[in-house]
């Protein structure tokens, strides 16, 4: 059999992503990783989870164990749409897709939404993986500027004029950068966008891990309602678990009933046991009485990042200074290749994802982007000390 | 916002598929259904799935609730090769991918295998949601002959010519008919299409569920090896629990890597957890134990349906005789319409669902599928009798 005259042409347009090709990498031993973005496992509430799910199949097992509808488990689109409902803002079940992790959403938006040419503006750089969903679907990204405070005024005040498809920016913590969009831009990007027929989607997996700063509301929750004029991808990946796979689209009820239709195609429902788990731990409070955990421990990990940077880098490197999130996104001196470090790195046994591939111009090939969440401070201060070597700078 | 004008055009080629429309009947007082295609939750084994969360939370709590590979869980793919593995067939991890469901391993044939206009050769009728996976892609769909023992050789002699990219086919107690094609014509099957450049997609979420007669050797068995040449597909929904959406696709190693390629924008990986479930409950036996209460309470519940049919609907309908699976196939007069019968049969409280849209070629709209695993035998002779009344018939 000739395989390759069997495959699709467009299955040219699916890159290996170097960040899943780098999680293999997490479990040599003696390895310290920055690279993924991995929770850390140590946090996970296991044992409310276990209780949860001896509840639930010992009262439910039938139902949780059964096929279900596609849209998701009605009690869970409840859940989701009362906790971001607002004055102003009146979220119901049907405004509610539950998905098969919010990576499952950005697939759907592009399966729904991209026809081949139409314009996509992204945050440059921006999330992998949404690029990885939607180049099969050959949109022409526009890659827009973005520095400590996010996405520019003037990039955001160009699209009308360029008339993107949809907007995807994430407003909190940015993945790769860290970067968090101020409420000054937050408000402007609405009334920029209002009216221009350029949809926004607004991905939010990190917005609940703050460490520092005030939070901010929402595009969602800032541009109000009655019915919700855009759309927010949700995770319950970072403040439960990840290996449970559930999230959620939130967006205008015509919309979460093209992408319930697609989801149906993709894998009839997510699973009914995984989404009854999830609501019993909303329920119990197990999600909320955790979340200060994961910040006090996330917050002390991202603060020991930022001081070995400061003791092993400066002057060779400048990196961003996140208020939450998982992530510092480093630039190495004018020239200097991010991908070469990463190879005299990972001989160190530290390792971390070169910036270039979250760039959608080309450009980001002096960056990189560390994760913190995983490694314990004192791996995080070894792991910068061993990059620093890499980098040729003696501590 | 102009919701329609920002819609991909493709998104008028998803159809919303009645029988999850139907999934929404099933939970009214009352109502009897034979649409769907649910197993009995009462035969779920519950206290042992219970059991085995309990173990693996509490010996592995934060591996099995972390982020896993795309491929999937390198000990549930080792299962999978090794209990698919048969003389002169040797199959390893590589050959396996873990899917949410076997529904997304239609899903990724689609996004890998079909570009536009690309024919893909069809059982007709066949099962819906293999459809709805592919005509996104804009597939010529080229609809096969079948009778009492399955896919005719006739059919199947024709497509060397017409060169479709695959055949799909469910040759165990296929969906919707029920019907197995015979071991003739599977050895038949793959002797016509050796060398022809057509790849062989085997459907196969029912083979265990065998009630009566000789189990046959799948396709996949049957081609050999010593590398699969073709692709197969299983779940565990059927012979274990569908809430937790664990499916497999089994081929050469080429093409898995290219899958695994697509699955990793589609939702990362299979839930992690739900993956080490399934593998814990088939390392203990709990799966093979619990075959033979599948077997021998479908296999009543597939009698009882045949002998209501025999009872009440003889003269005015033609059905099938499965040997396994879930679904009875009728044909009601010429001219009588499934859908009209259907909307009678609702009013007295019983559903099934109208095999027309399991047609690719306009045909079927005489022909009704009925699920004959999720109600007791004793309401399967009530819902035959309210079938009966609806067709009119008095008994």
């Amino acid at each position: 059999m000739d395989w390759n005259k069997l495959l699709a042409g467009r299955t040219s347009l699916m890159r290996r992503s170097a960040v899943r090709e780098l999680l293999r990498l997490v479990n040599r031993p003696g390895m310290i990783s920055f690279a993924g973005g991995l929770p850390a496992p140590e946090l996970f509430p296991v044992d409310e989870i276990r209780a949860a799910a001896d509840q639930l199949l010992e009262k439910h097992g039938p139902v949780v164990l059964q096929y279900g509808e596609t849209e998701g488990v009605a009690e869970l689109r409840d859940w989701v749409a009362r906790s971001l409902s607002r004055p102003g803002l009146a979220l119901g079940r049907d405004h509610v897709l539950i998905t098969t992790g919010s990576q499952q959403g950005l697939d759907l938006i592009g399966r729904v939404l991209i026809d081949p040419d139409d314009k996509v503006a992204v945050e440059n750089p921006t999330y992998l993986a949404a690029l990885s969903a939607w180049r099969p679907w050959q949109p022409h990204l526009l890659p827009l500027a973005c520095d400590d405070d996010g996405l520019t005024p003037e990039a955001v005040a160009s699209l009308p004029s360029l008339r993107p498809k949809f907007l995807y920016t994430i407003p909190n913590f940015q993945n790769p950068t860290g970067v968090t969009l101020s409420l000054e831009r937050r408000r402007k990007m609405i009334t920029a966008l209002a009216g221009s027929g350029t949809l926004i989607v607004e991905d939010d997996p990190y917005g609940e891990l703050r460490y520092r700063g005030e939070a901010l509301p929402g595009l969602l929750e800032l541009a109000g309602g009655p019915e919700p004029q855009m759309l927010r991808l949700g995770s319950f990946s970072k403040v439960l678990a990840p290996g449970l796979r559930v999230g959620f689209v939130v967006g205008p009820a015509v919309l979460i009933e093209k992408l319930a239709l697609a989801k149906q195609a993709l894998d009839l429902h997510t699973a009914t046991f995984n989404q009854w788990l999830v609501l019993e731990l909303l329920r119990n409070g197990v999600v909320d009485r955790n979340l200060p955990k994961l910040r006090a421990a996330y917050g002390e990990r991202c603060s020991a990042m930022l001081d070995a940077l400061d003791k092993n880098l400066a002057g060779a490197a400048t990196w961003t200074k996140p208020e939450g999130g998982m992530f510092v996104f480093a630039r190495l001196g004018r020239g200097v290749s991010a991908t070469d470090l990463l190879a005299k790195a990972v001989e160190r046994g530290v390792a971390f994802v070169p910036g270039a591939e979250f760039h959608v111009d080309g450009t980001g090939e002096e960056t990189l982007r560390l994760n913190f969440s995983h490694a314990s401070p004192a791996k995080i201060r070894e792991g910068i000390e061993r990059i620093a070597d890499a980098a040729g700078r003696s501590t």
